[in-house]
């Protein structure tokens, strides 16, 4: 920690990263934020509205989710450029977690939704004080990867009763599936034509607009922000038509009214009942919204060179979820979607994020009873649109070429998920990366070792043409030493030594021997006094600093009966003598 | 696997051991075997009515649980001298798992327990036919040892009762002890005067009358072997005086009248609520039976130049714990005192528990009259004095000075065992450990490194005295890179290279990197990335083959925009040029 003057206030910055860019704070960087916040701001609107649909909440709590959110994280967070807000999976993961306690739309189910992002904001900044956002590290890549894709099938499944009107309901996609299949009778007509209508435009949006605008001459970044303002064209053309065709007439669901106004205040239930069968659910929203955020985050800062503080990330999510809670909001995290306009609209600083709060304040106080006409098939169109993009199984052939181990735990990821719902797929996705790392710690690599000829090289006998000698066995072992593998390893050194009768010395080459605990002590003292009721010295070589400080704390090494060897070729010298001057006792081929 | 003739007779032999030493049984090994199972006999049967009245159960069920279950482990198991059946600790989580579910001696407690015993050998049987006997390596030594002596703790505060002839319950140490001193009123003075003056005599035993015995002339094994049939003498003596002063009448507990006659046949319950609400122990007195058993037998197993097989051993027992639900017997394992005597006493195969079991029998053929009279207080000294020699507490100072997570472990296993008892002690044991080893593993040793002088050897800069490159940046980490610590590497070597104008080469040096899973692998990709278009190259060296095999089919290396190098020192020669010809970029002292 550096004590020089300006610590304390580069401390304070840490915690209060607007410190740091609102010193120098630029006109032109003025202009470009607002710029960007236009631009958001149009594009949130449609998509707040059908994200709190997704979580089966009031569509204005979608706008309300993302005013006060969106400043917190300006102030508290470290991505210049993320913008906070409801998102697909953590909306899908709400309604799942509310929907176990209460009826869909009920003000239990709301208050439920209000105290769920108030544990998960209690629950961020927990591990962002105490610094625990290591954490998240053990969401591997892959279980993500299959999670989300898995969360994708499940959301766009969702949707496809508001874009067919009819009703549907189930705790697990099957029962979804079956339920939906059942009423297929009742598909309104408009609605599909709205629906399927909007769904097939977007799409076209996101395949051919953007060519087509280059064709037209229009330069890259314009053209990518236009075609991605796509669900305005949509929303404001469906809302048009069912105003004028009086679509509700017709059995299409619209929105209806929604309140006109400034988020309102809103309070979290302190309920003690409440909170314990939401604290689980909370605590999996968290993990998984702070990992998809710090992952948008990473790649966006990663492109103009900066970094981001994962630890402070998290209070910067923490103070956005505790605000959504007091502002009628639901759980938020930092959105890949929004983000990423954000980004290519030129948002320079957390500033944009601040104006785009602005711009939907302005929206929920004027333009909400335009959302009245608005159809729910379109929302439903831009949802699937959107989240269809996020289903990807190639993590599936990658993993399987790669690593069987991230094979499996990608598969029960995806397969738990689709079957059981969000929380228990992530859980299981957690659960056998652990065990399966486990697994594999406990039985390490261990090989027997020779000289590599003319070397100072000591590589496995049975991938190396090497030197080996009657009386010297050399073992290197793979992994840290620990109560996992430690018997492992004795198994596998009175195995070696089994019909050698010629031996005279056991060496452990410890390269990769990071740690010994004491159950790994207690093997190593098990070994020595195995091979000297043989009349086997036992050595150990290339013996890591911090290992033989520790070793040095114990009676190991006065009790053991050989020494310990600083490199394995100074141990061979003096153990075997020079190499060359004694025959092989076997040379393999390279396998 | 050996496809020569008699293959598949060794192949039986391996899952029935019997026919490994059977075919050679000498004359020899029988007259030494018998000898041994008197011996054995004469301890065991004490013993067995210890452990049962500490399980709650009729103690005729002490004596069933050492006949058959010995049998059974003499044919599948793999230790030659390994004595089964009730101990100490096992016997306290038999009382620990029905007591939940049946009040103390009734019907349904006995029916629990030999439902626990069937579970029990189930689970191990499985264990064993799926060669899943690693999953016991997850048991730290320093948890069993904390384990072991808060048991003992509980188990002999819990006796304390017989000796004090006074009623006493509850659900922890804690409202047992306070119960106990609630009662003290009621102490029964003749209980005390034969309760502790067992205690005391075995106590003497135990420390005096070996010393004694060789000073009298006698061989310390013979010398041994009397010193250890203490309790006979003790329950001999005090069931006399029971008898001549009909101790009844006096108030004090005796073991009362037991069934004559050989084991009855009792079938296992097969209710479904009984096995769910049992399977959990189940597993956790397996795990603990097969670790104690498995460290006996390898204990008496080295001194012998013998090996056991531990997957083997999980089907010995799993036979010995269901003959027990057969056989009128509860949960059984091997025992380090009946063990030891075995092999004291001179027994050279397991036909040496075959006849003790008809030792065994005989005395529950006769023996039982006898037994009536026998205190209980007796009984309860011949507990108190054996489990006292399990409480070690030197495991805390010897894991203080040597690792603080070993010590945090034991720590956490000791006070939850004795303040919430045995499962959850022990499980909360395993917990803390695998926790402590992800934490650790997720923050791996990362070290920047240099060239020794004159040497091909590269150490840690900040521990040796060593050349480096200001073009050049060397990161050795000591870890296998998985999900975990993925990211952690990434921020590592970001942090690193800032600053460091003159960079045009990051080499990561693998010899610790026994395995990279799909989420390092996305990380490495990102930093080859980040480096790139930096303008800096990323190379890795001292790759290990199995590493290599797996990178060679992702797209990295197509990817990587520097080499991989075999050794570090070849790395440093071609992208540094010979050491000597540049100057050292910092040089820092040993610390």
């Amino acid at each position: 920690m550096s004590k020089k003057a300006g610590a304390s206030s580069r401390g304070m910055a840490r915690y209060l990263p607007v410190l740091d860019w609102g010193r120098s704070y630029t006109p032109d960087a003025l202009t470009s934020d607002l710029m960007a916040a236009v631009i958001v701001t149009i594009m949130l609107i449609p998509q707040s509205l059908a994200y709190a649909i997704l979580a089966g909440l009031p569509p204005e709590m979608g706008i309300y989710a993302s005013i006060v959110p969106i400043i917190l994280y300006a102030i508290f967070g470290t991505s210049r450029v993320l913008a906070v807000g409801p998102v697909a999976v953590v909306s899908l993961m709400t309604a799942a977690a509310v929907g176990r306690i209460a009826e869909t739309g009920s003000p239990d189910y709301i208050a439920a939704a209000i105290t769920l992002a108030f544990l998960s904001g209690l629950f961020l900044l927990a591990l962002g004080v105490f610094r625990l956002g290591f954490l998240a590290n053990f969401l591997s890549h892959p279980v993500i990867a299959g999670f989300i894709t898995a969360s994708g099938i499940i959301i766009a499944t969702s949707q496809l009763k508001h874009i067919l009107g009819i009703q549907a309901s189930g705790h697990n996609l099957y029962e979804f599936s079956l339920s939906l299949f059942e009423n297929l009778g009742d598909t309104n007509w408009v609605t599909v034509i709205v629906g399927a209508g909007s769904a097939a435009f977007l799409f076209w949006v996101r395949k051919g607009l953007n060519p087509l605008l280059i064709g037209l001459g229009l330069k890259p970044r314009p053209a990518d922000i236009i075609a991605r303002a796509g669900p305005v064209f949509a929303v404001a053309l469906t809302t048009l038509l069912a105003w004028t065709f009086d679509f509700g007439a017709r059995g299409v669901a619209l929105v209806g009214d929604v309140p006109r106004g400034l988020p309102p205040l809103t309070m979290p239930s302190f309920s003690l009942e409440l909170w314990t069968s939401l604290v689980g659910s909370a605590v999996l929203i968290s993990i998984i919204g702070f990992v998809e955020s710090v992952s948008v985050a990473q790649t966006l800062a990663a492109r103009k060179r900066q970094r981001i503080d994962p630890d402070q990330e998290l209070i910067g999510l923490g103070a956005a979820n505790i605000g959504a809670a007091f502002t009628g909001g639901y759980p938020v995290t930092g959105g890949f979607a929004r983000s990423v306009v954000n980004f290519d609209a030129g948002a320079e600083t957390p500033a944009a994020g601040a104006y785009t709060a602005v711009g939907l304040a302005i929206a929920s106080l004027t333009l909400t009873p335009l959302i009245a006409y608005l159809p729910v098939a379109t929302l439903a169109a831009t949802i699937i649109v959107a989240v269809l993009s996020l289903v990807d199984f190639s993590i599936l052939s990658k993993t399987w070429t790669y690593a069987k181990a991230d094979f499996i735990a990608v598969s029960v990821t995806i397969l738990a998920t689709l079957a059981m719902g969000v929380e228990v797929g992530v859980t299981a996705g957690v659960l056998i990366s652990i065990l399966i790392h486990l697994y594999k710690s406990s039985r390490p690599h261990v090989a027997e070792v020779g000289q590599v000829p003319g070397t100072e090289h000591f590589r496995n006998i049975l991938r190396h043409e090497v030197i080996t000698h009657d009386e010297v066995l050399t073992v290197r072992v793979d992994e840290s030493l620990y109560f996992a593998n430690a018997r492992f390893l004795e198994d596998y050194i009175y195995d070696a030594i089994t019909g050698r009768q010629d031996l005279k010395h056991v060496i452990l080459m410890c390269p990769a021997v990071n740690a010994i605990d004491m159950s790994a002590l207690e093997s190593l003292e098990a070994i020595n006094e195995r091979l000297k009721s043989s009349g086997v010295t036992f050595h150990l070589s290339e013996v890591k600093g911090p290992v033989m400080d520790r070793l040095l704390r114990s009676h190991f090494l006065n009790e053991l009966t050989g020494q310990v060897f600083l490199s394995q070729h100074q141990a061979m010298c003096e153990l075997a003598g020079p190499a060359k001057s004694r025959p092989p006792r076997k040379t393999k081929p390279k396998e």
